[in-house]
């Protein structure tokens, strides 16, 4: 239970530090800006910023697998997704952003050679992008036994028929990774199978970028309609009805690499209220003079480093004793962190006052953005639910 | 102290929902759309349903001048002005829009004959619109006594130098009222005047709509630098130096229009909450008979209804004892209603999922915008103060 | 929905703050201790206290009956009732506490003139007090279709089995009310029925005073045991098998009650943490300056008022249309006022500081009895659940 | 930062488990009746098990000092000090309860050989009790800098004159350690010194216990006169004036303990909340199976482990950087802790029900006691302040 980094992590962690002070936080807003305007992933500054991430090894330092990625435990990983997590641009130049991280995971897992060769290889390089395709808009998302998508063996061939949303990064992207029912009359949990579907398969329809928090920009959370959509059969990723197994394999620690960025953006915030609160003067003294915004820091500050403990302590847990023993911790700061971000944020907002409504600092940006992972990756009140649940069960 | 609406209010009412109900709620996102696209306040589908409204007579509701307007009182007008607050865009619709609202009151109470024929009948006819122009950005909106914009008297013309920004509506507005120190050695509420700036006048420079929110499109809550500006010497509204005094005189009414559309939001809001928890299903029934559920439409219930009362009570004592002696009353609600509706809301986001997340529902823009709420027309904090230090006198 | 109190009821107003400033607060202190230490409800200073209000008139305001009480409109007597909430003693001292309250409320509605004159009476006289037995320590009290203790009918007589707790004011009563199933085969809300349980009974069985909250002193919470006891069969109150409707009577201004008593309570506490941060001084000024306290002032207040104005609207609804369509605002009070209580003491004691924590002001008594405000007549949870499946209703 | 528990302390851990299965748990109830009724702390019952956890060398575990104590870091104590939270009288059974261990951990330090000989060495046996002299009730404990009570040396005798309150545990002790300003010329933090006080000294009047939440028995939280009360030269503890030094080398320590303790406690009283949810069944189920119920087992689950591993980590820091380096951690946890307590308690009591309310279990009287972790040692709003400016300072 050593949660002392070791001094390849500290190396590591400097190098992010001073990439993201010489690249990152000085191109940010203008990078925001590229996104936002012309629609794409990878605008010119971002593909000039990730060459330089690229060229310097700070690449790919999610995927614990030694063959293709870093081989960093979980808990080794932790605090370089905290630094990445400080800036909405940086994970995408590390190759570390979300969905492709968990699609490069499950590749690297339950991939054939050949699905290997052919799509995880060349997202590893950082020259396509994914998306994932999971949930649906007629059902909730909060309980995934009611999966409509469906897919069918005709010939060498799936035919895929379905509704999506909330596919994210669709736009430009070279594969999506959909989740199917194909054995309708199974056990909730033993239905579906993943699929791997390129965006050019006929049938596969992006129907629009939904608008999320405002924007409908950039590689989009987008609307997906399935329509007779045909793959090669070979295109099954992992075993015929073990979606849920790759899905489960996917979650933790994807839930953890997004817990640890959000206590990134949550320090990110922390530090911008610190800053404007020893500056901004009013009322006869500097803000931070005055209790209410004293209370805002101490009562963030306690918040974020008790958050984090819980991530180590749920990444030591699952690098020690695997994914299915710390489930309990995996549930309980995908509820926590998430949580304790929007707090954070919205107290650095209010301090900052209108700056803090305007996209003239990052916050505002990791406030409405942020809203949606105590949503993404189930619900809090499902959290909960297993929470409470496994703990009922220890006094039973 | 009954808060029973009378007949014309109830009719009124009644004409307002079912004008909702015909033409602003179907329109309502293609508007929106509208302004967020061509970046102006009325586009063609709102002046379509803005000549609707004027020629019902639903127009201009919010202003007590009998002269002028419906000579409503504050009590009466409130369950109206809670009727508009339900869309982004029934405010404008019905004339009743912020800063043209309060830009309108302080020009029928203290403008000349002149000023109003010139400056208050097209505001009233829906003709033109107006900004006010009173944050600037390298101090402190909660503390006003820091204001740095000047205005000294050259010959028949105020020369205006300053630097402004939230100017909320700016764009396309003919004019704004500019709030600025004329007595830089006077007592810190005796030093600001308020004067008319034509938009067009020499030296008022819009700089940049403040991207607020990720959004920097419509009217805008723009940047605008005064620079050597000149406007004649009877631009000057009301008392020379009495501009706190003015301010004072707006913001009474202006909170209590805030507030009561800000119930008019959560209301939408809740019922949209009500209507999915009814029937999405999730784990074998409606999600509405699940106790999280419960508990987050209880809870708002209660916040609601409790925060309505409030503002009645603040309108009545308002009406009946006039605005400084409840001025306990508004700042309460001022703190009250912004805080309860983001509770509401994200609430009811957390209740619709990735559907609430989206904008195929109003409320995550109610979420957004309303936020700030907490900070406009003072945050929060300086609220409480004042709160707090009126009852410690009650008690010294 | 005019909530301003009638002349009469300025009137009594008076009288009552004139009497508790008299006589109330001043012994208060000594009055609670007597209690303590004897272990009666009413020890000397009390019955001394009580004649002289009884003397002025003071007494029975409660009782909405014009024969028999005061014939004040539930929103009549809530700022009467509000009070008499500032003081513990001061129910009591007005003959206005509960459970006697609730019992002369239904011996008044239900009784038969021959039970009016045996157990009303002197009960109005304060001759006599009297406890209801309803709550059963194997069962959830959320839940009361759970209901256990058993009467049937052996010729003349009611032979009753059963076991009770928190009978409060058992000690010294002269009658119980108890709540007993009846008819065991119907509906679970038609089931039982009330009966007069004279408490020199054969088979009344008082086991102990629980202690609650680290007290067993005083009229007591009592265990009770029903053991084959013997009551006249005309001691049914009301309609046989009617005793969930008897409990409905009572329940909805027993509600009112609690909360306008909950209120006077806040008030006292907010008062007293008020005084203390004017003239306590640390860190170089009275603590009133600084902001933290200054929040809990203000969040106080505004807490307090809002929820006043919440009964005050519940009162007037109930008295306007009746407790069948009142119900929905009598459940939001009774979550809403508890919790407002709890928060608002919770401030007090951390403002006063040691103090606080110490029985040398009212507070912490007041905190930790109005904990049970939050339990009793029905959990938050329970009452939350109502409110949600009618709003639900709204707009299914 | 490995905060895995050595052998040696599983050994112990598991030592002191077995121990308070056997004798502590199941005699709580009377052990503190006894204290209760007749005013001792150490009433039969206690000597009784204290004897027996005394042969079993379960005894001043808390003493890091090898000679007289047992020897063990923070970080190895922590757990311990948990097991021994869950029952309030454990820490008096294994003589590790406050301000004896306060106490005797200044003596150990900053004592004589006399000293140490005198008034250590029978505390370390159990034979005697001893009491901390320090809040005045005229001034905020929150400042300390207020401090009133004087000792002025007169030939080879201090002469002490002051006014104490909360000096807990003084009923039967043998000794006080008095905070008294010996240098009233001094800056604030270099004018008090500690003064060791036997309580037959002549002049220490005990006036009486305060009553505190309704208590006012056993070894009592009592106000204390010291009246020209003598002790010779030789009593003065540590070096002259460096009574703030002392209480700070106390605070460190005391914090982690108390803290600790808390978390011993939240988790007793979640284990009550889950039993009873397991068994005690409403509407039809067990209320575990409540969503209402789900919510408070699953929060409290994320709070308690958040805040020990806050604790663990405070406790690591100081082990292994000192107390200086810690101090941001220790007063993190001093307001962490004692608020999670109180919220985890409070929804065990709302679970409960009436049960939660009444003495049948613990949970009451952790609650109510409770309450003064937030206040004690510095209120929440203290360590706050500080935090925020440690924190501001780091970007200043």
């Amino acid at each position: 239970m050593d949660f002392e980094p070791s001094d390849k992590v500290k190396l590591l962690q400097e190098q992010l530090e001073r990439f993201m002070n010489e690249y990152v936080y000085p191109n940010e807003a203008e990078a925001i800006q590229q996104i936002d305007k012309c629609m794409e992933a990878d605008p010119p500054l971002m593909k000039e910023i990730r060459g330089k991430a690229k060229a310097l090894g700070l690449w790919n330092l999610f995927l614990p697998d030694k063959e293709y990625g870093a081989g960093l435990t979980n808990l080794e990983y932790a605090p370089l997704c905290e630094v990445m997590g400080r800036s909405g641009i940086a994970p995408r130049v590390f190759n570390c952003n979300a969905p492709d991280t968990g699609n490069m995971e499950i590749l690297a897992e339950f991939g054939t050679p050949e699905q290997k060769q052919q799509w995880l290889e060349p997202l590893l390089e950082g020259d396509t992008r994914s998306c994932f395709s999971m949930t649906e808009p007629e059902v909730s998302g909060a309980d995934p036994t009611g999966l409509q998508s469906r897919a069918v063996l005709d010939g060498d061939e799936w035919v895929i028929n379905g509704h999506k949303w909330y596919t994210s990064g669709a736009v430009g992207a070279r594969l999506a990774i959909a989740m199917v029912v194909t054995d309708p009359k199974a056990a909730p949990h033993m239905r579906a199978s993943q699929i791997i579907v390129p965006t050019d398969a006929p049938g596969f329809e992006l129907i629009r970028r939904v608008s999320v928090m405002g924007h409908d920009t950039g590689p989009g959370h987008c609307e997906i309609r399935y329509d007779n959509c045909r793959v090669p059969k070979e295109n099954l990723l992992g075993p015929l009805h073990g979606g849920f197994v790759i899905a489960q394999a996917r979650l933790g620690p994807g839930r953890i690499h997004h817990c640890m960025r959000a206590i990134g953006m949550a320090e990110r915030a922390f530090e911008i209220m610190c800053r404007h609160a020893n500056t901004r003067v009013a009322f006869g003294g500097p803000i931070g003079e005055k209790q209410f915004v004293q209370e805002w820091i101490a009562t963030s500050r306690m918040e974020i480093d008790q958050a984090r403990l819980l991530v180590l302590y749920a990444a030591w847990k699952m690098d020690t004793y695997g994914k299915q023993v710390a489930r309990q911790e995996i549930s309980m700061i995908k509820v926590v962190v998430p949580n304790m971000l929007m707090q954070v944020c919205d107290r650095v907002i209010q301090c900052l006052g209108s700056l803090g409504m305007s996209d003239d600092t990052p916050v505002a940006r990791i406030w409405r953005e942020g809203r949606s992972l105590r949503i993404a990756d189930g619900p809090d009140e499902v959290h909960k639910m297993v929470v409470a649940r496994r703990e009922l069960k220890r006094f039973a």
